[in-house]
């Protein structure tokens, strides 16, 4: 697998995938200019009167409920259902999962329509597999990523998704295998949404890459590695927001190479 | 007062309290990034089925009305009221107070459920007050801080908010005292929604500080020091955004004693 | 028309105009910032309870279709409507113009309340005149700008607007003149919303200046010509993003005057 990963970031920055993304006020800005920089076309969309119409040009969707609310809910399970029946990739990215029963109930909904991917931190994995065994406090993670293993693997076998578990160790799980990436840097923890731009680019890996779970591993690894390296230089978090963006879009192979720490 | 502000900007990094934001598109990422920054937890949520559900697990409410609709204003409703009722600080942001009819009788209704801390500029609290003396010009000021300090007194004795009208010299004005900050920059009225931040930094504060009239002068100090500090090495606004929550992160109880200008 | 531009550039410094923005989530923090940096001084409202209103205390408004919805597209005619009710100047912003059938409808009934200038890249331009002789792919242009001329040239004809079609060269149309502006940086395409940004400046231009051409002219050469100043200093397009926000507010008449590349 390591060997593909670069190719796989060379293929995004070729191929320029329409990624579509019904994904939370807070990030939105990053999230297109993460995509723009990794080489990605987003589009940032949620009407109802046009989120099928949309999914159908796209070549990979992005659900992200962070600031959810009923419209957008509707917006999103349209959505969903719509890639679901043009087989199109698609990840759910279940922010806030178990901070209040809203959230639940909603991402009960869109677990059924079988998300490609799930990306989320290891509270939010566990609360989403429903074994609740620990309270998500609010959006950030207070549980291990191991300990979320086995939520992991009841949300794989259950709906036949890839399941990312992302923290200190960004834990990819499908059905066969479990890959450990140890890249990233503490300081990532302290600007907002890297997790949902990690969606975000998740979505543009997949809707190219043909093997899924490289696809994921190699998203995680350039935005992981990107912010390592990002967060060398940076004085504080508002430094390390921009210089991310600046290393997805200009991060070289050698760079790439050196830092990958995969384990599998 | 003085002495104990660092302690109380210690005290945020090491709860860090979960705050639930209400608050407008514009600035929701920067909001977002200068709690976490300071130490804090934010969570946006607006959806009428979770925001009292969000308010329960949170520490404080931030109520900000800058791109309010009737959605958003019925939820804000939802959020301050239950907070009301629990006891819970929570703080309004009247952006734009006085530039519609509309948002004044949506402020009349959100002033009945008492606010524990009120932050606007002088126009903004002029307006507020009913006074109405000056013509609010969009959302930026065009009174001085101090022509709106009967109007903030009005505000106190009405409602029993502590009032923080934020200008060239922030005033801070409780039951009984005047407190007089003059740190800052001018820069600052250049960058979009740094009132936006002084109010969530607040709510971050009065989420944990027993002394809710400290709790929002150590908010208040923090922001206009860092920003401050972030000016001097800014070459404009773009560039002092981000040095702002950098400041927010790596300040140091010497850099913020140093420079600190308050009276009382 | 080249020796009125700065003195354009300084008209919007000195009367600081408030410019109404109806525009969408991924770009509102960067609209608003580069509004500030340039001397504007920007509103985003659009709850149809106020957008009335607020139109009549502004001196232009911008309409930005980019994340539009059923809500926002009632509010935006309203406002529109308004505007021309008032003959007050205002931009369409056609973000992903042909991309649905949705957004076509929706800009077939902006259109009708006749924009005082319609910016948009090529694709859009193309998809907003019906000629469709391209598809759009999302919201990026695949179209060559000087293809859309003649599609820009029907839309000054049927609405009266000035028509700006931005790309590696800009092209502004009025009923008479086609004027050509060959400044920017390649590096711009991978910052998210730099057209829009571009939009909201033409809007606080309009506001103040006479001459809606040398208008349109002005605000789009100081922002090419601050993103190429911005550019020759920027790692990536992170650091681009925030450069520009920097040099819309420390921009010389030298460097201006050195820079621009105007054929008419």
């Amino acid at each position: 697998m390591e060997n593909n990963l670069w190719k796989h970031i060379v293929t995004v920055r070729q191929e320029s995938p329409l990624v579509h993304n019904i994904t939370n006020y807070v990030v939105m800005n990053n999230t297109a200019n993460a995509l723009l920089a990794a080489g990605a076309s987003p589009i940032m969309a949620h009407a109802k009167s046009e989120v099928e119409e949309m999914v159908a040009i796209s070549l990979a969707l992005v659900v992200n409920i962070g600031t959810l609310d009923e419209y957008w809910v509707e917006s999103m399970i349209l959505a969903a259902r719509k890639a679901k029946s043009l087989k199109k990739p698609w990840i759910l990215d279940p922010v806030g999962a178990g901070a209040t029963s809203y959230r639940d109930n909603v991402l009960s909904e869109l677990l059924i329509l079988k998300p490609t991917v799930i990306r989320g931190n290891a509270s939010e994995i566990i609360a989403l597999s429903k074994a609740n065994i620990t309270a998500t406090k609010g959006v950030d993670s207070t549980a291990k990523s191991d300990e979320a293993i086995q939520a992991a693997e009841n949300l794989v076998r259950n709906y036949g998704s890839i399941v990312c578990i992302s923290g200190e160790t960004d834990i990819i799980i499908n059905g066969n295998d479990k890959i450990f990436l140890k890249n990233g840097h503490e300081m990532m923890t302290k600007v907002t949404g890297l997790g949902c731009t990690a969606s975000a680019l998740i979505g543009a890996f997949i809707g190219v890459i043909e093997n899924k779970t490289e696809a994921v591993v190699a998203a995680m690894s350039l935005l992981s590695i990107s912010g390592q390296l990002a967060a060398n230089k940076s004085a504080g978090p508002g430094s390390l927001q921009l210089h991310i963006i600046d290393k997805l879009y200009n991060i070289t192979e050698e760079e790439f190479s050196a830092d990958l720490k995969l384990d599998s």
